[in-house]
């Protein structure tokens, strides 16, 4: 019975070994975490309550084992502050803290799609920025609804590593060697077939690239595009810097309800742009889909300028409430590159993306590939295909789908008619599909700024759209930008979430 | 039991059920191989005693299970052809043979350390050279010698699963996660400590750098050092490339018996340059080692004009008549960039390479690397961590180099005393270290292009010197230059390595 659950600072796997008997399986499980210094010394453990709700446990034996572990002197139990783990018992196993412990990872905190891990400032969107490396965020929050990543506490462990042996033990020699730049051909045949099938996407395995993420996909688009790129405003501030710093000029276009502006395409001040990058499956951070219209105009601006559609597609495989919105791709796929990731369906960490060129860009990406680190890690890629073929990935998507269904359902819910005294003045949007939405600020309302403020007195961290518009004075910023908060509801464990989303209603009832 | 064979055209990955006894185990293993298409129509088995030996079998034993399997049809027995795979048995299970099917994967011949698959031309030397996606080369070859791979039969499948299976039962969920952009912090506490003791380098984990192969690694320098960089002559036409194409321009740094002409970097000819790519233990592709004089005038050179040293240590690990000589970066930290692989001591497929950073160099080639792809897979990253700190990376290093040592003495032997009628007019140099080593040609002997034209004679693939000069007419060139035969006795399987040598002896023996 191997579970996952998280205190306040920190999500710990924790093994409890039947065979023992359910409280000493328990107790034996937490020394362990002691000792080997997963549980660092301080660290708050989950109540009785919601540990025993998440190891399936009766509560009683929560209690008595804690009680044991105190009567060790391993844990501290302080009146209204709840169970710690004592100064001296972390950390006993020295070689063990080195290995994993969460307090000795560098502190991350990802903000969007492939965000910059290392600071809370957009990266990239004027050269003046600086890295942190291994700097702590300027405060850690116990609780976070920042977009960028889905619940990584449900990735699937096991099955992961199922396929990886099966993949492994089925592989060529050739796969531990240097291959074709493009990828293992596994997994794009894999990604072929279910890309069609589930995205509406037009993919040969000879025109896909499996790529480490989406941003070395734009990195490599950057360099073999050049010119000038339409990308729209609010979008991804990494994003920006990523095609800035490969070759290629930036120009905002501007997004509303029904996704990017495709009308200004065809005006004066974007006639030398020969791409565009959206998001139109569900806009990030706005959360629009692509009308259709817009859908239909772009493609033809596409075709009669002989231009090209770039087609951030992260997170299209989780849509709510009607069929998937198709890829653009299907309808132009010459003029189109589709861009789609494993970083919101598994996680970012494993790196998989890939991308669906049109005959024209194989030769140039695939070189421009090559000359940036030759291929992808390989052994991924086979167990990612195994993973799609066994069909391991349309379960696990379908599982995901619906717990995040239920997130955004209690989002909505929440915000709607259990605020208390909703402050007035906020609406929410883009919740039709992916793992955000977004709380829209009205002028009578809070400002970011006092939402952001008071989020962070419920130790709550949040994302404004303050810090996604592409610089603070594009041509649009002459009408006033709208406001609002990026609420990610994947990210956080299924027992933080409803935590989370106590301090998200607290933080907007306040006033 | 699980053992790998290769025929002359495949190798294969069999598993022998004891249980079942050997016998009945190994043809029930074959017929599975032939059902699933692992092994194809008119594939060529090896002969009783070869897979005998591989298998650890009595000869008897394997030749009962042949003769089982003609019975059956699966195989046909042709006098003097040996057995094959009979054309009606193989492929029966459609789905397996598009599955990693050795035959079905992409013809990739690797060439050198990182070398382009897609084309046996030079890449990115001119920016004329075209990259050949999914071409197959232009003949296959049923032997090779070329240098560049490691043997990945022996590519630690077993031991590698485990470690897998144990850093990822460990890992916290953020290694899911976007996660610092130099890596797992497992991973790089791991390599400081191993780095130090196996190779003398001074690493702090703060100051390594986790890149997806030396390609990136270079890439990034290339990004982040810009101006003129020198980089020896020979070395890797890729290399060139990919320092170009990010921004750096490159001199030619001739290489003599004793490793880079480090004397010359004083010269007028090289006043701008900023930073010098080295590989001090066994120059890539000579096979010296840079002389102790010279690496202290290397030291001097950096130290006195603030320049900077790029240590590619690819395969220092591979040292068979002393101990290994130290990494450079011990004598002048703070002025080398150390860059190594485990491309040679495992696979190239895996991607993993470090870079040990100058403190000033930490947040460019971080920041370069964040805009890059973010960060490097990281489930490979935690389990490469275990392996080292396993030490099942220092044993099966010290397996893998008593294999290659072995190798190496072999190939010594054959070209020196068993060569039949050695033409006169070669000489065997670099045998010192590493995978590769160099048949140098007299001119009193046979040109790089009859050896070529005669190795393929005899089905036999080679690397001639001529392809890795940075161009037709660098500086140096006005004397004529060495003609050589680059052997790479690393990637060969253990079966094809004594035919491939005979094929070599020939080769050289003719006239």
């Amino acid at each position: 019975m191997a579970e996952y659950w998280s205190t306040l600072d920190v999500d710990l796997h924790l093994s409890v070994d039947p065979a023992s008997g359910r409280r000493v399986g328990l107790e034996h499980a937490l020394r362990e975490a002691i000792r080997d210094g997963r549980l660092a010394a301080g660290t708050r453990l989950p109540s009785t309550r919601t540990l025993a709700v998440e190891l399936g446990l009766a509560r009683g034996t929560v209690s008595a084992a804690y009680d044991q572990l105190v009567a060790e002197g391993q844990l501290v139990a302080v009146r209204g502050s709840g169970t710690r783990v004592a100064q001296a018992a972390a950390g006993a196993g020295a070689g063990a803290v080195e290995r994993g412990s969460p307090r000795a990872a560098p502190a991350t905190t990802p903000a969007h799609p492939t965000a910059p891990a290392l600071s809370t400032t957009p990266l990239g969107s004027g050269g003046e920025s600086v890295s942190r490396p291994g700097g702590a965020p300027a405060r850690p929050f116990a609780l976070s609804l920042r977009p960028g990543t889905p619940d990584l506490s449900h990735f699937p462990r096991a099955a992961w590593l199922r396929a990886g042996r099966r993949a492994l033990n089925a592989a060529p020699n050739d796969v531990f060697g240097y291959g074709d730049p493009r990828g293992r051909v596994e997994l794009r045949r894999a990604l072929a077939e279910y890309l069609g099938r589930a995205r509406g996407v037009l993919a040969d395995p000879e025109r896909i690239v499996i790529v480490s993420g989406a941003v070395q996909g734009l990195a490599l688009l950057g360099q073999v595009l050049g010119g000038v790129v339409a990308m729209e405003d609010p979008y991804i501030p990494l994003f920006h810097g990523v095609v800035r710093s490969n070759g290629a000029q930036v120009l905002p276009l501007p997004v509303d309800d029904d996704g990017a502006r495709v009308d200004l395409l065809s005006g004066r001040r974007y006639r030398d742009v020969g791409a565009a990058i959206v998001t139109p499956s569900h806009q990030y951070p706005i959360g629009s889909t692509l009308h259709p219209a817009r859908r239909q105009a772009l493609v033809e601006w596409a075709r009669d300028g002989r231009r090209l559609i770039v087609e951030d597609d992260y997170d299209g495989e989780f849509r709510y409430d009607r069929q998937p919105v198709g890829a653009v791709q299907g309808m132009a796929p010459e003029r189109t590159v589709y861009l789609g990731t494993a970083s919101k369906t598994l996680g970012p960490g494993i790196r998989l993306a890939w991308m669906v060129l049109p005959e024209h860009l194989i030769g140039p990406v695939t070189e421009a590939k090559l000359h940036a680190d030759h291929q992808s890690e390989a052994l991924g890629q086979v167990t990612l295909a195994e993973f799609i073929t066994s069909h391991d990935y349309d379960r696990h998507i379908r599982a995901a789908r619906l717990r995040y269904r239920r997130r955004r359902d209690l989002l909505a819910e929440r915000l709607h008619t259990r605020a208390g005294r909703p402050a007035a003045g906020f609406a929410l949007g883009g919740i039709a599909a992916g793992l955000h939405a977004l709380v829209r600020l009205e002028p009578a309302g809070m400002s970011e700024e006092e939402v952001l403020r008071r989020a962070a007195e419920f130790d709550l961290e949040l994302e404004g759209l303050g810090g996604l518009w592409h610089t603070p004075n594009t041509f649009a910023s002459s009408a006033p930008r709208p406001q609002g908060i990026v609420v990610g509801f994947g990210s956080p464990t299924e027992a933080a979430y409803p935590r989370a989303l106590d301090a998200l209603v607290r933080t907007l009832s306040w006033r």
